[in-house]
């Protein structure tokens, strides 16, 4: 019943997430093709010499280009797909980049009909196809975005049964409800820690004092510049709107650091942050099987829950949800 | 000449620092006597019953309670040197708490004439006496306070000794100094580790796809929230003068976002923030033998450096700095 269907995808950028995908979609006995502008990672990966060769015939097509060359690639598809027909237009499409909302547009803008914007939460320190490891999706959560009145539910359920297939937790979301998600747990971080280690510049004894909390707090402050201000910048409304409520949160200790009780003031805010990190990461609760329905959907992933397997006719899902109150670390 | 001469010192509070403590003078053979509110830990240090007991005869004496413990340990410290001359008022103090500003009010207030304070930057998960390592200071940062016109250099260069014969790398600030540099690299990322971390109350969805970035920039939200308020609340003026000024960076940072090129916008601070992070820790640079005069140890803390040992008739002292613009990772 939760068998996944054989199918030909083609995988366009074989960086660590592209190469990754290509090698797990392998293994798991799917026929893929890939393609890279890089003729040394076609080389190693055996990729076809053209995205013409590789989407030729392929009934599914990642992008796993970064945000910047997607325009590029979606325009490429929707020519080839106004000359020959199933490929571009036809084929189902999906991506791995990590803003959905302005990628979506993308799509949109570029005529593309059957797509299903993706995320999937994984990365590694190395980059690059020679680092591709068929594993990585194993146990990620893998974000698809499902919008109500113009995602085909088909069409999601069969994206959402590869990424199962290689052992990803499929969280269905809105393009919006994951951009403001991943600003929260992800993009603000990175412009915190900025924030925090800039306080070194020109204070050599702040950076001779700074220990384990100085150290983990700032690690992704570490990051290239660009590639934060990519992350960030692309997702830049959601951003706004977190980083405006964390400044105001802040904005509130300041305050209780200036009442006559400093400790006292603090306590109740830093009491439901810590509640919240020690309740990270949630443990999973029992399996469950549900139809496989857009509202229901959208509510497992507001919940925190996830899609572990798709059934063959797309007619249910095998899905989990967070144990409320308990973590499992 | 740089061996530390062996004296007497007394160690009031018998937790994790205050045990390692007494563990590592005894290792470098001083003659250590301790003393613990709590019986059981007095039994299993072989503690003394009483802070008399303790101090009586130590020439120097380590205060390593908590700063609520320490008005009343100072009070009978002051009570005891009235009485009988030596211990209080007569032995040097130093102390191990996290703020210095409020400490030496609380010395001045008390009356207690020699007075070095000091903060170890040392630390575990665990806690209590049971935890206590006399390896822990090996490598570590260790403030101690110097004030001109107000610390005896040679009171200050008898406690530096006995730090570097520990291991620790002594580090030349005055109380405000310090103050401000822990708020930076410390208190207030604690209080940003706390506002990111409240981005998940009533979130499941940012719970769910929360990855590496979330879990190094909020771990220490997790943290007992009454410590982090103790923390924090007790160096008040300090962390509301960093926070602001963390709070003011990540109002520049909301309104480059709001920039038609918010790309753009974001790279030159984001760049500031990554190479002074690259360049920690910094990487020690060759090692010196300076005079122990007062505004050269000030001026060797503010460049980022410390004094490795301290010559026996404490004319002078070995000393490292950071070599700028490399680090040690």
């Amino acid at each position: 019943m939760w068998e996944s269907a054989r199918v030909k995808v083609a995988v366009i950028g074989l960086g660590l997430i592209g190469g990754s995908l290509l090698k797990a979609l392998a293994a798991a006995g799917h026929a893929v093709t890939g393609y890279d502008t890089d003729p040394v990672t076609r080389e190693l990966a055996g990729a076809a010499d053209s995205i013409a060769e590789a989407v030729e015939g392929a009934e599914i097509v990642a992008l796993a280009v970064p945000l910047p060359g997607l325009p590029g690639v979606l325009g490429e598809l929707a020519r080839l797909g106004d000359e020959a027909g199933p490929a571009g237009h036809g084929a189902l499409l999906t991506d791995v980049t990590s803003v959905k909302g302005p990628v979506r547009e993308l799509a949109a803008e570029h005529g593309i009909r059957r797509f299903v914007g993706g995320h999937p939460m994984a990365g590694k320190e190395t980059s690059g196809f020679a680092a591709a490891d068929p594993e990585l999706f194993d146990g990620c959560a893998w974000v698809l975005c499902l919008e109500p009145g113009e995602t085909d539910l088909a069409d999601w359920l069969t994206v959402a049964a590869l990424c199962t297939a290689m052992g990803a937790r499929v969280v269905p979301a809105t393009a919006a409800e994951h951009d403001r998600a991943v600003a929260g747990i992800s993009h603000v971080p990175h412009l915190a820690a900025a924030a925090i280690a800039r306080r070194l510049v020109g204070n050599p004894l702040a950076a001779t004092l700074g220990a384990g909390s100085f150290r983990d707090g700032t690690r992704v402050a570490a990051t290239r510049a660009e590639l934060t201000a990519a992350m960030c910048g692309g997702n830049a409304a959601a951003v706004r709107e977190v980083l405006a409520a964390v400044i105001d949160d802040l904005q509130l200790r300041l305050a209780e650091l200036g009442e006559p009780d400093p400790v006292g003031a603090l306590v109740p805010a830093l009491r439901e942050a810590g509640d919240a990190r020690r309740a990270w990461p949630a443990r999973p609760g029992p399996a469950t099987v549900a139809p496989a329905g857009v509202e229901e959907l959208l509510a497992l992933g507001r919940d925190g829950g996830w899609v572990t397997a798709v059934a063959e006719d797309l007619g249910t899902v095998a899905t989990m949800r967070p144990e409320s109150g308990r973590n499992s670390s």
